[in-house]
């Protein structure tokens, strides 16, 4: 069979399951993912030898080690997969609630109900956990799930797949449900990005250059994000204690994240007392700093940033630094460069506060709280499926409710339209 | 100035109006509105003129007259518009609104901001009202309008623009806030569409063919319908005397809109009793009926229906009728052939009723009405800018709301993450 063929019939096969688990009650979908937590608790010895074929091909294509340590599946991390099944079938289940019901002068009773999604396609590279992880939020949102893993995991993907239909078949539920492609052809994923009558959205986890060609190549809704070029304003009604630890945590915490720092914007009038400490800090860390003119004057350690630094994520040890005038001029510089992903303001001047929040376009905007916060876990969602930076449907750390819609229900008792 | 050029910098001046709107309070919105609607109550000579010589092209051009009907302006029409801006001032203001705030246990609180989508591009044929209609809805949702109506109606729509102008003047807002593209140059269409940058969703309200060609190249995500084939079933525990009611008002009372019924789906067990009434009634109307082998048995009349019929939304005096077995056959028969647009059931039964309601995958989902209801007022949205049937952000009727989207505000006193 060839692929396209292939591809197609996987979709269609999406297609007929997503009706199925749509209705699905919610004891039957605990049920499947709690079953799925056991078959893979109980699989740990299979699913080692299967990734342990994926590493050792992983080491003869000399794949770098931070995809390596991606790939590696250990005791610890198949214990966090069945625990985050679990966590998942603890979760509210949001399909079919009705909000929002209002009688109109017509008679009818119209109002609005939660219901999944439908087909989702989610494409990733190296980490086989994201298997389960998106397996278990598909099936709680009532959505079909067709999962295309990178190639270098296919081994270990498979075998945590067989733990999910193993969930699936115990609850009653059919094994399509959750499909995953089980060729490593390439071309699997152009054929995936064009079912428009199978998949409903797509949801790309991992690096840039996957996304940016999805993003030119589809033909399907993503939930998204390519960059993360998040800001940090320190502002002159700042708390500079609460400033230093904020810009501190934004930045260093963890490096290689999408809500990690990579700007910090300082307004003119503390610029003199905030940046020295907090250089100081970055540069022990091991930062790297990039400033404009009046940064570097404060901070002479500073290399000189060029235009093309505020556009960047580096998504490692360099920061960029620039003195604002005011509240103003640091929001036009994050209209100007930011990706619209997560920004915060340190202020104690509530107004400030409220325009910042008010005025910057981005999924995440915070006040005096650091920029890594912005994740599903933090938020309260259980579980995310990933962030978007787009304006239609979810934005920002997207969970359950984020696979699922809102279609309109109403109520008529023979009302007809005058 | 060339095409391209001349669109790029409409984007990039609707994108610096977007930020003023979007921060712009509800009292300065409604000012505008209302001056809008002024403007056009004073400029009625103005606007005739302008739409005279539209029709007077349009007639030289021989375009149909179900075009030239939809394109005039009359005195009663004028009024229609200015009132529609007056009911579109008198909505609630969303932007702004702060809902499900909840601390987490590292001490941030977290909710959820509605803001606007910054620049919606709405593309349409024909009714030059759509100008005012969609002017008021993204002024009052808080994004910058960019208007492309069809070259037929270009002087009324600048006409209508330089009213919308003018009260956004009065108000102290940019004109620039709703720009109506001046070139009837239909290359301006291809280059709007792949504003990435500037325009953040595209609106196209008109004929099958625009929507399909938009579908097939636009780069930015719309919200729009293609198709609306839309089903009644009449199940075995229906009230007959509702149902006939229905299935008349759903075919009859207009025949060319996206909600109007196109396929009607009888139970075997009431299709002898249910269907010779209604199709006298349909016959008596002069809609022709196109039933399947049952049905045909019922009803001589009928003329076969062939399976390209169970696809069409005629748009016009044609209804398909087929007889299912039960709720379940119906159920297949819509997942198969509907178009997610909207469907009823008629039926005393409350499990069946439920059942229709959370397992029919369409953007409104009705028991015991007529599927004319799907619209914007009739559901209490005060006016709308198009109808959805796609699965992500908005479905069904679109309002003020639909404009708008949520993102996520986070409140903290200095929290790092651990």
């Amino acid at each position: 069979m060839d692929v396209g063929t292939y591809v197609h019939n996987v979709g269609r096969q999406a297609r007929a399951a997503a009706r199925v688990i749509a209705k699905a009650d919610t004891a039957t979908k605990n049920r499947a993912l709690k079953e799925m937590a056991a078959a893979i608790a109980r699989s740990r010895k299979e699913l080692l030898e299967a990734n342990a074929r994926d590493l050792q091909e992983a080491r003869k294509q000399q794949l770098d080690s931070a995809m390596i340590d991606r790939l590696t599946l250990t005791p610890k991390v198949i214990a966090a997969m069945a625990d985050g099944l679990k966590q998942i079938a603890a979760l509210r289940d949001p399909v079919g609630e009705i909000t929002e019901l209002r009688k109109r002068p017509s008679g009818i009773r119209v109002g609005k109900m939660r219901v999944p999604i439908g087909v989702v396609a989610i494409i990733y590279e190296s980490r086989p956990n994201v298997t389960a992880d998106a397996a278990g939020l598909c099936v709680k949102s009532g959505n079909a799930a067709i999962l295309r893993g990178g190639s270098e995991g296919i081994h270990s993907n498979l075998a945590i797949a067989a733990c999910v239909h193993a969930g699936l078949r115990v609850a009653g539920l059919p094994e399509s449900v959750v499909q995953v492609i089980e060729t490593t052809d390439r071309a699997a994923v152009g054929e995936l990005i064009t079912l428009q009558d199978a998949v409903d959205v797509i949801v790309p986890r991992g690096g840039k250059s996957l996304i940016a060609r999805l993003m030119r190549e589809s033909r399907i809704p993503m939930i998204k994000h390519l960059h993360g070029v998040c800001h940090t304003y320190i502002d002159d009604k700042a708390d500079l204690k609460k400033a230093i630890r904020i810009a501190d945590n934004a930045k260093t915490q963890r490096l290689g994240t999408c809500n990690t720092m990579e700007t910090l914007l300082v307004a003119r009038g503390v610029a003199a007392r905030v940046l020295p400490p907090l250089a100081r800090i970055y540069l022990e860390k091991g930062i790297e700093l990039r400033g404009d003119g009046e940064a570097r004057r404060i901070v002479p350690e500073m290399k000189p940033a060029t235009e093309e630094d505020w556009y960047t994520e580096y998504l490692g040890p360099i920061l960029s630094v620039r003195v604002v005038k005011d509240l103003d001029e640091a929001m036009d510089h994050i209209a100007t460069y930011g990706s619209q992903h997560t920004d915060a303001i340190v202020t104690e001047d509530k107004a400030r506060a409220r325009r910042f929040l008010r005025e910057v376009d981005s999924s995440s905007v915070m006040v005096n709280a650091s920029t890594r916060f912005a994740d599903g876990y933090e938020y309260g969602l259980g579980a995310e499926v990933g962030i978007s930076t787009d304006k239609l449907h979810a934005r920002g750390p997207v969970g359950i409710e984020g696979l699922t819609s809102l279609k309109w229900v109403v109520y008529g008792t023979g009302q007809i339209r005058k």
